[in-house]
């Protein structure tokens, strides 16, 4: 029997990353380009193709021992059609049937999904919620991204729009205002940009999330009240969805979750405080355990099983 | 072959209420007690298995026509091994193995449940969500019930806990205190207390919430005013789980629900401004259809579909 492999795609607003899995989803080789250096769409299109055909040739393998190709991609997709909505980060991108184009271009199996989900089904099959039933894997960055596993299975909803954790609205009266043009929404709170622009007000000159995480870690008390701050938020919205789904865990991935246990104690916190006694006892939380492999591996798993 | 029936009991904190229902769901017969009648937990348990009794006697049945008993409960209920954690409403109870009492007392199947589980359960089988695949059933009430319905299924959670929607916070900052013990819950906001306190003091005497209805309906400002925000509220609170769960439909039921129109609408704009825009393009808000009947068909569906 021949052996087979996987290529996956993750793409973000910055990186292309491109990795060929075996199918006990080990990376064997990777690549990464800038998303930037593609400045149209096609141009993008083409720079997978290319990649993917690349990683064929140089590791020596024939198309029948591709099992397919997975995309991770950041923005709402149909999965099931193969269509990229848009991408809130990446200019041009309006309702591509991404998943046919590449499979014409490719001769090859082709699966994408929204890249949260691809991190659930990831640290729920191999990570930090593996053998937990109920979870909710959540991924602090620019954006807030969710992918919610209900009964061992990625909840997808109607559109395949689920997960929106960042989207839960919690300051009704003079909520700030929020990417998604709502507002009061979590994300106002707990985004990577909120977070800088409070510590640049806090420590009146620049400061990244890297900056402040180190700091916390030296005792700054300034460093500690911002995350902690961010902890507040965060626990409180998540106590609304422990509320509701009864979860056993919850994920937290993401740049903001480098800040580690100031960060995760406060959201612990809480969460405690306000959710209820029964939701509140069960649920445990975790920091997401595969790191920038997530999508990748994700996107692996979405191939191999048919999800 | 004999016609066999299911017989179902519906606990409130004001009504028990007792029926005999068809394989259909058809009710052929009911009585309704005063659930204070019953002084103590025991007594309350003796009046359930003589009102079984009764039954299955003046309808000239026999036990083996009997399919089971299913019961709606007003509490927190580990529906699996059939105990009652506590009723909120009922003092008294506390770790109760209901399920196995009755069925020692009876001999008949016995299964019991939450009373807002089996409303959602009734309303997705036969009620307003037929048809639809994700759905929460929410009533509004003194307390705020809610039963989730995902992909079709009950969804439980881990401590069959899920669906308590009244508990989702919403405001962060000054929020106002809730039954559950902590602040900021939508039930805070929407409890039957609270909007009649609320119409006490904007017509500086009581009004129950009937009255406040039928005020709306006669187009009275102050009466409209308060549903209005009533809604808003609810529309809030709606948004972030219609961005979490990308739902089909919700339901709303419950006393509160009586005010139709006026309500409704207001949730409805609430819910729209602030979701994102494919979820809320796709979500619809039904107003329940089985009213008061919906636990006793919802037991009655336990019962014969074993859920």
């Amino acid at each position: 029997m021949i052996k087979k492999f996987i290529i996956c795609i993750d793409l973000g607003g910055t990186n292309l990353k491109v990795a060929l899995l075996d199918l006990n989803y080990r990376i064997k080789d990777r690549e990464i380009l800038s998303t930037r250096s593609f400045m149209e769409k096609d141009d993008l299109i083409l720079g997978i193709v290319h990649s993917v055909t690349r990683f064929i040739k140089y590791n020596n393998l024939s198309k029948a021992q591709i099992l397919g190709v997975g995309l991770g991609l950041p923005g709402p997709t149909d999965a099931q059609r193969g269509i990229v909505h848009f991408f809130p980060n990446i200019p041009g991108w309006k309702e591509v049937a991404l998943r046919d184009i590449l499979k014409n271009k490719l001769g090859l199996k082709v699966c994408l999904d929204n890249d949260a989900k691809l991190m659930a089904l990831a640290e729920h099959k191999l990570g930090a919620a593996k053998g937990y039933r109920n979870v909710l894997c959540m991924t602090l960055g620019t954006g807030i991204g969710g992918g919610v596993i209900l009964n061992n299975k990625l909840y997808r909803g109607f559109n395949n729009a689920a997960g929106e954790i960042g989207h839960l609205p919690i300051n009704e009266k003079a909520g700030a205002p929020c990417n998604c043009g709502s507002f009061g929404c979590l994300e106002a709170y707990v985004g990577n940009k909120r977070i800088i622009q409070e510590a640049k007000r806090v420590f009146k000159r620049a400061v990244t999330l890297e900056e402040l995480s180190r700091l916390a870690l030296k005792h700054n008390r300034l460093a500690i009240d911002i995350w902690r701050k961010t902890g507040k938020h965060l626990g409180f919205a998540l106590a609304g969805v422990v509320n509701l789904l009864n979860l056993d865990v919850i994920v937290i991935g993401g740049g903001v979750a480098g800040a580690g246990n100031v960060l995760f104690e406060s959201i612990k916190q809480s969460l405690i405080r306000q959710a209820m006694g029964v939701q509140a006892k069960h649920v445990r939380l975790f920091k997401a355990k595969l790191g920038n492999e997530a999508g990748l591996i994700g996107a692996a798993i979405m191939v191999k099983e048919g999800l």
